[in-house]
């Protein structure tokens, strides 16, 4: 079973990444461009069989190693 | 509008960072991660209102500045 996570700066939390994009973007001519946020997506195989055992385990990834659960927000999907 | 790009590693270029993770979760216990690829995802505010006039840009985006085509793939969402 796959499953991404994908980890984004929460709302609020600066992200010098996202506005060093957007940035570069207005220099390459890109003008229409007023918010950028980076984040981070992780694909993951895992050998559990079972939707709600696997989403529950990378969850726990997630607040475990994965995620900075005070500037970063997370979401799991199952593929 | 908004965009959302994902962009992955592709298949068979050497992904050190989802080695790193993948080798951090066993040591924490995660016993059942085969693989783990790590990509990043860009999220766009657009003035852009026409979807694919939208999508035509950030594929440029893409090109031009965001992903390494030679080693990453990427995938566009308008959201």
């Amino acid at each position: 079973m796959k499953a991404r996570v994908t980890i984004m700066p929460r709302t609020g939390v600066l992200d010098p990444q996202g506005e060093a994009i957007r940035h570069a973007l207005g220099g390459l001519g890109f003008k229409g461009v007023t918010s950028v946020r980076q984040g981070k997506v992780i694909e993951l195989d895992l050998e559990a069989t079972d939707p709600e055992a696997a989403r529950s385990e990378v969850a726990r990834m997630c607040d475990r190693l994965l995620a900075n659960s005070v500037i970063e927000s997370y979401r799991v999907e199952l593929l």
